[in-house]
């Protein structure tokens, strides 16, 4: 681990420079992905263990990150619970369970990722002696909420009102998906630590679109649940969750090694809402890379020096690489925080 | 003016009691207007004063709020610049603008409101007659970035990457498209005024989509313009953006006398934010009102007690009312609020 600058500093531990990755890195935006994903379809890329894999180290190789994560989709788990998901060009996914009593949360099944998700499994235990040496390997899972909030819409959402309809006029069949969803993470990210993952990510990424007190009483036992019984002496979790910065003082509650901090707020106003004494990635918006290079190169500058205040920080965006992004300025950032994250 | 409970809170002078209204309180959630709609057009409802005038006062008469809004859209100067506008039933808005060079700003055109937008203006004297003694009337304008973000989107966005490229890559074009749409969103908000409004409301929905340093260079100057020209000795100006909370700092140098809160945030956090000593409007989740009446008014008291810390507090929602909610329990929250906001 010593080589490791990024598990480093998910424990807080100091490091030459500041590590990055990059949310989405194995994404649309590569040419080398697309290729790919040219002859095969998304949910066949993530069953495949050779594809995934392949996609998976592109962006050590190319664009020099310190850790590569698994080429997957948070969906993956809740097709394994029996729910049909199907990606439809330009809209996302759809979903095919309705959930309007406790019978419908009844049927939901869980598995033994081993058997349902093994193709995950094969691709970190594949991805593990292909990246030896090199960087560690982030495994992940959509936090109970989010999948909740997928399963519940049937797909994205705007304003998610099937949800919070359910949530504020049946708590007790909302709570019981999001006990089930808690153990279904629970194992899923355990066997992915079991078959080698170093560190691991939970995505909430729909937690911002509740007040404080909502998150509070609906969200944050859950996610605090799934984090507490992950099987990890070495392993770090960060916690990410978008448009989260009035949340970020009771996320401190969750018990994560690492926040992921979106780019609405200063990092510095970040760690401070935190609490202090916290470690910290992010936080750069996608859209900064449309940006010419060198305003880039200011940017990131900025984002390291507030990151300073952190006990340490973990460069990443503040939410997936977008699509249209030229994967030369996303080279150029990574060079850039390597160069001026020396300390 | 004495009697508007409406206009003292916006000044900061005491009440009786907390007043409240609903953005989009005129809108698709209420049977009254549905009927109306199932006759003529949204644009045709916008375009023709009898038929804005009758939506607008419906929420007066049926909620008992404090302040009408005119109904009218958010796109109507943006069309009135000679860019097709179009609703797409489940898409929004479909824009005809291209902007690609300097060229395509210059081509778009500042109007004479009185004459381009003649129906607003008549709308506005109309209902200032209808209202006489009722409640006061509230005119709006979207802010020159959302409106902005419209015209380079062409529609509603996700990521607005094509606005935010636009900004990076070629800021004397954005920057001359801005300065046109302040001297276009002054106009236009004046003439309201002229015509009678006796509040004016500025949207700035999208504000929340940038970092708070993206915000100040890009932003902050033009709507601080646009407020600084309204003419407006007793007029007071209420600054709305929605997801916003760490943009509050900088949004107190707007110079406007109220600042519409988001829910995401605590309404006393938000007062705190903002330097205190101020007037805020808000922040009641839109969702919330699919909670279960007396979990509403529990909601609601909570709003108003933090809402105490403010010089002020003029109750909202902290997005406009949703289409499927019950309008009973916006009538119920109308009532809960000026019971329990009694001095």
């Amino acid at each position: 681990m010593e080589n490791y600058r990024f598990l480093r500093a998910c424990f807080g531990e100091t490091t030459d420079t500041v590590p990055i990755w990059i949310m989405r890195q194995a994404g649309r935006y590569m040419p080398e992905y697309q290729e790919v994903r040219q002859k095969h379809s998304f949910m066949e890329m993530c069953k495949t263990p050779d594809l995934a894999v392949k996609v998976t180290l592109l962006p050590v190789d190319i664009l020099g990150v310190d850790a590569a994560i698994l080429f997957s989709d948070i969906l993956i788990p809740v097709e394994a619970m029996g729910i049909p998901v199907e990606f439809v060009e330009g809209k996302g996914p759809v979903l095919g369970a309705k959930i309007r009593d406790e019978s419908d949360v009844e049927r939901l099944a869980e598995f033994d990722p081993a058997e349902k998700t093994g193709f995950v499994m094969e691709a970190v235990r594949i991805l593990r002696k292909e990246l030896e040496g090199k960087v560690p390997l982030i495994g992940f899972s959509g936090a109970p909420f989010t999948l909740a909030s997928y399963i519940v819409e049937g797909g994205s959402s705007k304003n998610f009102i099937k949800l919070k309809t359910l949530m504020y006029q049946a708590p007790d069949i909302y709570r019981k998906l999001m006990s089930k969803l808690t153990r279904v993470v629970t194992d899923y990210l355990n066997a992915q630590i079991e078959a080698g993952a170093q560190a691991v990510q939970l995505f909430d990424t729909w937690a911002g679109i509740l007040t404080p007190s909502d998150y509070r009483e609906y969200v944050l036992p859950y996610t605090r649940k799934v984090i507490a019984n992950l099987k990890r002496d070495e392993v770090p979790v960060i916690h990410y969750a978008n448009d989260s910065a009035t949340l970020l003082p009771l996320f401190r509650e969750l018990g994560a090694d690492v926040y992921g901090i979106d780019w609405r707020i200063n990092l510095d106003d970040a760690v401070e809402a935190l609490g202090g004494d916290v470690v910290v990635q992010g936080n750069m918006d996608p859209t900064a890379l449309f940006y010419p290079v060198e305003k880039i190169e200011k940017i990131a500058g900025d984002i390291i020096a507030r990151g300073r205040k952190a006990r340490a920080h973990i460069f990443n965006l503040g939410h997936g690489i977008l699509p249209t992004t030229d994967p030369e300025h996303a080279r150029a950032l990574v060079e850039a925080v390597h160069r001026l994250g020396k300390k």
